[in-house]
């Protein structure tokens, strides 16, 4: 089960062979704060997965819920979804040519065993130099403002990223050798989740 | 006009937000030999987008063609697709845990200018250690023989490769930062191709 509504977790699952149940979390984002991505994506993924645990009515037999949350540390800062057109553009300008980390959370739980297994990922990012006509285009695709960080590898931003040192499924927001790594201390290896062919 | 019949290449194009022809060149790859995997690829690259460009009817108007051709650079080989499910085994027990380098070439054909433009990008990979069974279960399900390198980042492979150092593209057999740069040298800018939302 995913707690999360991002289309591009689901489709990163799916393309996986992994057809996950999508239960959205409603977690007050803004209400939580840290001092830094790392700590905040893991927290953020634990009340995610937490709350959708919370909520499923166990007479519906064994479930693994997973909360994942992402953020982008640049420059010393967390940048989380850009609040508009504008911070995304002033974004773009500054990370042009430059690297920041994107640092994604994921929470497992199992509503059988009740534990909870988490880890942070973190990728580097190097981003390209989009001209001002191309990031024009792009803040006006409306994409950036419906991610962290501003910019996406798997979608219309692709082309302005040059490279990335790390997993790139931490960069889309879930990590696939980390959800492996998760579902192994739950004793589920990742290839018993693959839909039947 | 995307000169390749990899529905990896074609899902990576539609969303990064373009829409392609998609036209199989059939060049003969076995008759192509290069000492080491960039020169191979820039090769094929070449040859499909000259096959294709050749037999455009050029009463259709304006069109640039696309070839891609991707190999792993492992311990020294070459590695292509693997020939059958026993190479495929065989080359993840080496690869195990270990890195290569997976390079693409790209060839950007104008057929009204005549001009082309190439670019290799190249990206390491670190191969994760699957565990006997999820190895097992991972070439039953025919994944791998269809690949250059046996892996895949963004289907049932992804939780296998702990992490790249470069473009993502790369590693599934299109650099959209390549495409981009090969875009502006026939003075076309990447974000005149996205589809009309």
């Amino acid at each position: 089960m995913l707690a999360s509504g991002s289309p591009a977790r689901l489709r990163l699952l799916r393309a996986a062979g992994i057809e996950p149940e999508v239960v959205v979390s409603h977690v007050d984002e803004a209400a939580v704060s840290a001092s830094d991505a790392a700590t905040l994506c893991a927290t953020l993924a634990e009340a995610k997965a937490v709350a959708v645990a919370a909520n499923i009515d166990t007479g519906a037999g064994a479930a693994l819920v997973l909360g994942c949350d992402s953020a982008l540390a640049f420059d010393g800062q967390v940048l989380g979804k850009p609040a508009d057109a504008y911070e995304a553009e002033r974004q773009w300008q500054r990370m042009a040519g430059r690297t920041g980390v994107l640092h994604t959370g994921h929470c497992l739980i199992s509503t059988v065993t009740a534990k909870r297994f988490g880890e942070v990922s973190s990728t580097r990012v190097r981003f390209g130099q989009p001209t001002a006509t191309e990031l024009a285009a792009y803040i006006s695709s409306g994409e950036p403002l419906r991610v962290a960080g501003a910019f996406t590898i798997d979608g219309l931003g692709g082309p302005f990223v040059d490279g990335i040192d790390g997993d790139p499924g931490t960069v889309i927001g879930l990590s696939l050798p980390a959800l492996r790594r998760l579902l192994a201390r739950h004793d589920v290896s990742i290839t018993a989740l693959w839909n039947s062919p």
